[in-house]
């Protein structure tokens, strides 16, 4: 049974999707091997045979799953003689609200820290596209935005104090060993990491001996790619 | 088998613990019996037995167990035939995570809203405990921090953002079920309710919608004490 993940890339290779890198986690967390194959923002040819135009897409031998929450739906469900993601509906139905606060509320506070550090790490042929869809969230261009980092930081770094008090309980955000939770919120800072030297996170965050932690799991599978030592 | 629990309350036995509230729910849907023994804050001979200071204490025969989330643990691993709370690790692990987001980020954003109400459902001898423990979190009376509330309660409702996601794909917080994660955050809207005829949610919020779905389970278990109906 072969698996291939789609994902997006960036300019020199840069693989910066925080909800394909999800799936890399989960990919790995499962101990399944799978072709990665490159996909830039406009590239949407290459996924049409999925029926929508975002990646990550997984094809797992004759199925085809979109949207980063089903896929690992998709591989609890499929592959359940392999380490779980959840396990059971509690976990699943729980994971669902870590994803939306991390989709609405991380990313919300990480986007504008990092804007023009993605939109410096993209391929040129998505650059319009990348200007046309994110220009509207933001009432100055790119690097003006993003120039107020330091400042700003303070905001992501105080959102995610609920993480630093489940980290002093338990090593992971699932518990005791990483799970999809954990690639959720990882996804995230390697989002970040891929394309800025940016620091968000301070050398005694507990957050950021977290995040190294997962990025070292399953034979450091989050260092796979190239990426900023931020 | 008998089972106690130890819960807050204020004058005209109003039962605001947001803590105790998730103990009370998760004794529902476990299908429970227990008998509630009334606390006030100052009250601390009563629960002395359980070598610290703070309700919510359970006593389940032989054993006592204080602190929420220990109690929800405790009720899982020892009544394990009955309905689930967590059911797995990683629900367990995800569900303190919600736990901190409640208590950190809920919690601070209620707080205000109600303070002055809390503080007037109080029993005469809380009072003035009430008032040295919880007013050096605000930099004026209580009854001021209160008043400026229909423009405070704004940042609550956007917080509200991945509960209203998350209710927009499943029924409840844990899935198509509610379970330990539901009660810690209905916990936040009970303690309101219970002392303050303030409306946290609109009428037409999905969360508003979802509360009352976990308030009428188990035989309307939440409608059990004197509240407001906000």
């Amino acid at each position: 049974m072969s698996l291939t993940l789609y994902e997006l890339t960036g300019k020199d290779d840069r693989r910066f999707s925080p909800y394909c890198w999800r799936i890399r986690m989960a990919l790995a967390h499962k101990g399944l091997a799978a072709d990665f194959v490159a996909v830039h923002f406009t590239d949407k040819d290459t996924i049409a045979f999925s029926g929508q135009g975002k990646v990550p897409v997984l094809v797992d031998g004759a199925t085809t799953v979109s949207d980063s929450f089903e896929i690992a739906c998709h591989l609890d469900d499929n592959h359940a003689d392999r380490p779980a993601l959840f396990g059971n509906e509690i976990a699943r139905g729980e994971a669902r609200l870590i994803n939306h606060w991390t989709n609405s509320v991380l990313h919300a506070l990480i986007q504008p820290l990092v804007i023009d550090d993605i939109y410096q790490h993209l391929a040129e042929a998505d650059r319009a596209y990348f200007l046309e869809t994110r220009s509207p969230r933001f009432d100055r261009p790119f690097d003006q935005v993003q120039a107020r980092r330091e400042t700003d930081v303070v905001a992501l770094r105080s959102a995610l104090t609920p993480l630093r008090l489940t980290l002093a309980e338990q090593p992971y955000l699932a518990g005791g060993t990483p799970a999809f939770a954990d690639y959720i919120v990882l996804g995230a800072f390697q989002w970040a990491r891929s394309i800025s030297p940016f620091k968000l996170l301070e050398d005694d965050d507990p957050v950021r001996a977290w995040r190294d932690r997962v990025l070292s799991a399953f034979g450091r599978a989050g260092y796979a790619t190239t990426a900023y030592d931020a």
